[in-house]
C-alpha cells in the first residue's frame, strides 16, 4: 500500500533491544516497497532518545518498549503503534485512546521462537547445564500449560515430538477445544502443579 | 534367569563415569531378582582399581571404559562383557575372542537421550548460549545425517517436530529405506555439507 493520497509517511522502529538483522532488513524492504520512510532507533539507552525520536512519526513499531503518556505527549502525529509480540502491558491503552492512537499487537508471530527457547531451556536444565553429570530425558514426562494460546500450542507441537504428555488450563478455551488440540484439560490452576513441567504463557493484564 | 545349575554369579558394574542413580537402582533390582551378586566400581580414578575389581567376576557391564588385554588378563573368570552403548572401540575384540569372552553392545538404547542432547546443544547454539542477543529458529532449517542408524533416526524424530528438513547418507542403508524413514537420501558424504546442520552418528571403527 502507498501513503494515503500520496502523502509521505514516516514510521519509527523503536527497539530498546534491536531485532535480528535479517528481520530489520525485511522490515526495511516492506517500507521501501510502500515508499514510506523508516527511521530506526535501536538499542537506545535513555527514554529521552525515544521522546525525541517519536516527535514527527506517523506510526511506530516497538517490542517491549514502554509507550506511556509521556511518549504519546511528544508524538504529535502518531496514529498507529504496533507491538511486535502478544503482550501489550507496555502500552498505555487509555492514553492511546485519548490521543486517537491505534495500538496493535501480533499474537502468535513469535510463538515458535518462544517454544524453541522453552525447549532449549528445558533440555539444558535436564542435563544440568551440560556440566557432564547425569541428567534425564524429557520423553515420557509431562508438561502442563497455564494458558493454551499460540505460544503454549507451539510448545505443545514440540512436546509431541519429544513424546511428552500434555495438560492445559485455559479459562477462555472450552475443554473440548483443548482436548481437540492435543492436551488433557485440567479443572484448576492448582491441578497443573502435579506435572513435571508447568509452562506459563499468559499476557500480563490486570486480571 | 538364575545362575546356571544354581551357581553363584558375580557381575561387575565398572563405570569410570557412573550411570544415573535411577539406572543403577534398576540394575541392582534386575540382579537381585536373578540372585546374582553385583559389585560396583563407579567413578574410579585409576586403571589399577579396574584391574583389581575384574579378578573374580563372571561378567561385567561397562560404558566407555577401556577393556584391553591387560584387563582381560586379570579377569580370569570373565565370560561376558556388555558395553552400554553402540560403539565398542573401547573393547579389544581380538583379545576377547582369544580368551573366550563374549562382548555385547546395546545399540539404540540411548538413542533418544543422545537425540535430546543434540537438540539441547543446537538450540543453545542457535541462541548464542542464551547471552541475550538475537538468535535464530531451527524451524525450516535443514539437518543432514552422516549415518542413519538408531541415533540419527531419534534425532530425526525430534527434527520433524521442529519442522526441519532432513537429508541422510548411509552406505549400509538402501536409499529407498532412508526415504521411507523420512529423510532425503544424498549420494556422497560431501553432499551433506550443503545443509545447515550436519550430524555425525557413526561408531568408531577401522573403516
Amino acid at each position: 500500500m502507498a501513503g494515503e493520497a500520496g502523502k509521505p509517511r514516516t514510521v519509527l522502529l523503536a527497539t530498546e533491544k534491536a531485532f535480528a538483522k535479517d528481520a530489520v532488513t525485511k522490515i526495511e524492504g516492506v517500507f521501501a516497497d510502500a515508499k514510506y520512510t523508516l527511521t530506526r532507533l535501536e538499542n537506545y539507552k535513555s527514554k529521552d532518545e525515544l521522546l525525541t525520536a517519536v516527535a514527527s512519526v506517523d506510526a511506530m513499531i516497538i517490542r517491549s518498549d514502554i509507550v506511556d503518556s509521556a511518549v504519546l505527549e511528544k508524538a504529535g502525529k502518531l496514529k498507529l503503534c504496533v507491538r511486535a509480540g502478544a503482550g501489550y502491558d507496555n502500552i498505555d491503552l487509555t492514553a492511546c485512546e485519548k490521543k486517537g492512537v491505534v495500538a496493535m499487537n501480533t499474537p502468535g508471530q513469535n510463538a515458535n521462537a518462544v517454544a524453541e527457547l522453552v525447549f532449549g531451556m528445558m533440555l539444558v536444565s535436564a542435563r544440568n547445564n551440560f556440566d557432564g553429570s547425569s541428567g534425564f530425558e524429557l520423553t515420557g514426562r509431562s508438561i502442563a500449560f497455564y494458558g493454551f494460546g499460540a505460544v503454549a500450542r507451539a510448545v505443545g507441537k514440540l512436546a509431541v515430538g519429544f513424546g511428552m504428555k500434555m495438560y492445559a488450563y485455559d479459562p477462555y478455551i472450552p475443554k473440548d477445544k483443548i482436548a481437540e488440540m492435543g492436551a488433557t484439560p485440567v479443572g484448576t490452576v492448582a491441578d497443573l502443579f502435579q506435572y513435571q513441567y508447568v509452562s506459563l504463557h499468559v499476557p500480563l493484564t490486570d486480571e
